[in-house]
């Protein structure tokens, strides 16, 4: 089952997203942009644009910031890319158009394209793949590349992008001569299996390979590397789990180290299955798979409990407060999950997928797409995060990172989020997303055109009209998302049995269809206690409150302060309410609860006194949506009683 | 109040605390001497006999340790000579009277005595007060010398000490040409109150006294001699709170930085304010005391919740997990309690003194004395050790340190226990601890011997008989525990309405008292179940379980594994047993307790699905005796359920 959609034949009419799309065209494109030029006022300068002017001989200086600082360029033009399909822009392609020609005037004649070693230590190149991500940068700027030619058909960048291919090719692989490494950060392994296929260039699906199947081969290039190097520094983390080189690909059974390298890895290996029918491949994805999503994933998509190398820690080790749940971490279990769906006919990557993007991705930008999150922790106090512990966890969001990785991939995300909502087999296609958009899509000679009209996910009813000149056979496979107990379906007002025909967590529709066919699917959608697997500690006795897709959390702006002093009763009713003056529109939860009463409390710290309860009503928001009012404690996991 | 006794006036017969003096005898100060000595295989050398030696000059090498290497050798020296007044051992005393030849030698000629600066550094004195220890290390020798005269009389360790503080005094201080400064380890400050004690020199006394005024005051002297040092780098903490010089000491409110470096000071500050009338000094000491007792202390009393720094964090920031909670702080705690008892006649100091003595001070030490935990968490998962901000959390003791504060401190603590129990004033003697002891007290000419009778902690029951030649007038004052709701008290059989004779804590009892009367008094002790103030985040929903002083835990040995799903109903009853057998002999709990069922979790991590509960029960042990079976979790808080 492969993808064959792209996102130009996508287009999004949905509320919830069509917002975040303005928002990205309106506000991140543009901050992006005078970020990259060092143009924002009180911000640490990103020089990334003016690395590559110094890289081209159009200007004198030094290098500055990190080693990957052209993938910040690389993400933005990609971004831009998506955003140009369906929002046409003239003279931000210009200014695109102006900055692939720079980009091809920092491209050394050999195809080498990174700023930091043209300008800083031109003699090092492919010294310290460990730590320098010179195929990393290169990897996005591939990405850029193909996302730019399919949305303008210009291939300028896609050129370049293909000569740093070629000579990529010609350093690294099997052959005499050459070396037999990669990247301690993946990225370059899916570029250019996207490369492969906007090029049709088998070849780098071949190059792709080779750096999946070299990976943690031993004796261990990075040591053989370090060794040349004379670097006798032990590496600062635990091992080569940081770069999930500890092992060969095929044998690793658990996520571990750095969440972004994983899942961008992971992303990469189940690519090469579906292309390569690679079986060992195949399988090691979906072990992989089950240990993420089922012993290593907050409620909110969130991966990478651990700050320390931005990592995995082990199975059911989910702290609420200290989490790393880097944004960048979520938004590439969404890349995994896509592809994942192309090796396997099951809807649960697509739960996993939904689950990230309404929760773990989205909480990283403000509603104004102005600040941002690195790290989404499940529960904030913000005195708390003054601990040395609590260093990376932020209770407000930035107007800028250092290090900005995030930002530009949340934009690229949103720009493409018509990519993600459907997969297409020969005689399938398959609904992975509800929301509101029209697509078309070929089944043999005949175009076919699905609109989708929801109010999703504040609502539960879809409606789904398929648009075509002639009768056209084919296989409509409806997700049925596993936080739903009950679905009711209709096609033409024809009420259908959704258990009949459920497979896999989707619904099978087969049949000829005709012009003006309507589906009609009701999922129901109450408000649900979610208990975590009792093997989650933190969550003992806590439940989250989820409705349809969207985790909730409770924030000191409605409830007070010290939330974990809130018991939700376990015959307590919740109710909810569409609030549309509130964050952009979101429907809230109330929940009679009881609360500590510490007034009866003196200055004493332990008492043997019965504690005393006060009741009060609990005011849940959507998880993505906190942090857009007056700042303060939140929290998902809430205490329940009997 | 002051204390006018001597270690040596207090014989212990209790049992509880005579097996903890014999393994200290046996088993610590032996094993001890041995690893001062290198002589432990496997172990990482202490070099602290050899550096002496070096610095003697008695042989050639090079320095090796800590910089406060010195003061193991005078903890060392400061237990051996308590455990001597209770247990006499010529042969050990006659090598503490060769060391301290040693020590002798390795003094130079002006009074000076530092290994590592006489060795290594010899022209770098007193140039890093802030990092170098000097001071410290010092004031642990002055303390180690009042201890070994007091002992034996013997005074070669006295006059070195003494020469030391005239040297320190023709340094340090006020007048023209000295160093207006202060070590960045308090330690001397209370070390020469003791010093000043001994000798009768009020000399140190003003020593003591000047280092404590000149804290904090600005400019700051840490900064004006790094200046002077031409050291630029920042402090690697957050500030000078680390040291509490971040303002003059009358002026902070609260305990900030090293929770080590807080208690040592609050000491020294207690000390002074009795023995100067210092009002602001008691005020001060009084305001520090409510803020870490009353909102940065551990149920057992340890303190100090932030592994960064090994320091205090803020107001009801206690993680149960993470905390650092060094056996170090809880023995200044301790100290600083016996001091604030001299200050102010009210029994809440000696409630935190027995919390720390039978709960976070102990816990150090495994019961045979051969294992150590520096960190004494209150809740421990093993696997989670592995995570990077677990890092100090150990899940089993360890034989020895690298930087073996705690080993040495606890054997100090414990071989002088007798000096806690008591406190007197002219006319009244209060009684603090309750434990099997005989002590003499003089009043005005008259010897009087008290001797107690319990098997507390286990026991209610505390009989204590008068012993006196004649008639004498004295208050008797008993401490009415903050953990007992009920007590009975007769004298000589005859019921005293413990109510109208209280008062802050203490039953007082005023009366002619004659030889053979009779005091005893029977203090209610049932298990209590604890709550903590609601602002202590961490414990919202729990309760710990209490009987007398003993903080329970229940450790995975006991009750399976994964501790945080077992929930004790608010209904359940408790009952406790003492088994002889186990851990020593001590009384364990008993209840009826819900556990989470996780049978019927297939893979996934999340759920709709009700809860299910299966009956259990749990088995709690006292806090201090975990660790001591088959590794494994450990927990104080436990959930509570209606």
């Amino acid at each position: 089952m492969q993808t064959k959609q792209r996102g130009s034949q996508v287009k999004i009419s949905d509320k919830f997203w069509r917002r975040y799309m303005d928002i990205v065209r309106d506000e991140v494109i543009p901050y992006q942009w005078e970020a990259l030029n060092d143009r924002i006022e009180g911000a640490e300068p990103s020089h990334a644009v003016e690395n590559f002017r110094i890289a081209a001989g159009d200007t004198e200086g030094e290098y500055h910031g990190f080693v990957f600082q052209d993938s910040d360029i690389a993400k933005w033009i990609e971004a831009v890319a998506y955003s140009l399909v369906s929002d046409p822009n003239p003279e931000l392609e210009k200014t695109v158009d102006d900055l692939i020609a720079l980009i091809g005037r920092a491209q050394q004649k050999d195809g080498y394209l990174n700023t930091y070693f043209t300008v800083k230590e031109p003699d090092a190149r492919w010294t310290n793949l460990r730590d320098q991500h010179e195929l990393y940068s290169g990897g996005h700027m591939i990405e850029a590349a193909v996302a730019y030619f399919e949305a303008t058909g210009k291939r300028e960048l896609l050129d370049i992008m293909v000569r740093f291919a070629e000579y990529v090719d010609s350093v690294f692989g099997g052959g005499e001569g050459k070396i037999k490494g990669y990247d301690g950060h993946q990225e370059i392994e899916l570029a250019l299996v996207k490369l492969a296929e906007t090029t049709g260039e088998d070849k780098y699906l071949k190059l792709s390979k080779f750096f999946i199947d070299e990976r943690g081969r031993h004796p261990h290039f990075f040591d053989q590397e370090a060794e040349s190097r004379g670097d006798t520094k032990p590496f600062w983390y635990y091992g080569h789990e940081y770069s999930q080189s500890h092992l060969p690909v095929r044998e690793q059974k658990e996520a571990v180290g750095h969440s972004v390298r994983a899942v961008y890895m992971y992303s990469a290996m189940a690519d090469l299955a579906v292309k390569t029918g690679d079986e060992s491949l195949a399988e090691a994805c979906k072990t992989l798979w089950e240990n993420v999503t089922n012993r290593q994933m907050y409620i909110t998509a969130g991966i990478g409990s651990s700050a320390f190398g931005e990592s995995f820690s082990f199975d059911y080790d989910l702290p609420n407060d200290t989490s790393y749940t880097e944004t960048c971490a979520s938004i590439g279990l969404v890349f995994w999950a896509k592809r994942m769906l192309n090796l396997d006919k099951n809807a649960k990557y697509a739960d996993v997928m939904e689950r990230a993007l309404y929760n773990g991705t989205i909480s990283g930008m403000d509603l104004d797409g102005k600040k941002f999150f690195y790290v989404n922790p499940l529960e904030v106090w913000p005195k708390a995060c003054t601990r040395h512990d609590h260093g990376h966890v932020k209770s407000v969001r930035q107007k800028w990172f250092n290090c900005a990785c995030c930002p530009p991939n949340l934009a690229r995300l949103v720009a493409s989020i018509g990519k993600y909502i459907y997969t297409r087999s020969e005689n399938e296609l398959f609904i992975n997303l509800y929301m509101g958009n029209a697509a078309e899509f070929e089944f043999g000679d005949e175009k076919v055109k699905i609109t989708q009209e929801t109010n999703y996910p504040w609502d539960q009813n879809v409606k789904m009209i398929i648009s075509t000149t002639n009768l056209v056979e084919f296989t409509l496979g409806l997700r049925m998302p596993g936080w739903c107990r009950k679905a009711q379906l209709t096609v033409n007002g024809e009420h259908i049995d959704v258990e009949d025909v459920l497979k896999d967590g989707y619904i099978y529709l087969k049949r000829q269809w005709k012009d003006g066919d309507t589906v009609e699917l009701a999922l129901s959608m109450p408000v649900e206690r979610i208990k975590a697997h009792p093997q989650v500690r933190e969550n003992a006795g806590k439940v989250a409150l989820q409705r349809g897709p969207i985790v909730y959390c409770i924030e000191e702006v409605d409830n007070g302060p010290n939330l974990p002093n809130i018991f939700l009763p376990k015959s307590s009713d919740t109710e909810m309410f569409f609030d549309s003056s509130l964050l952009g529109g979101v429907t809230i939860i109330k929940a009679q609860a009881n609360r500590t009463d510490g007034s009866n409390w003196g200055q004493q710290l332990y008492t043997f006194d019965e504690q005393k309860f006060e009741s009060t009503t609990i005011t849940a928001i959507p998880y993505f949506a906190w942090c857009n009012r007056e700042p303060g404690e939140m929290l998902v996991w809430i205490n329940e009683t009997l």
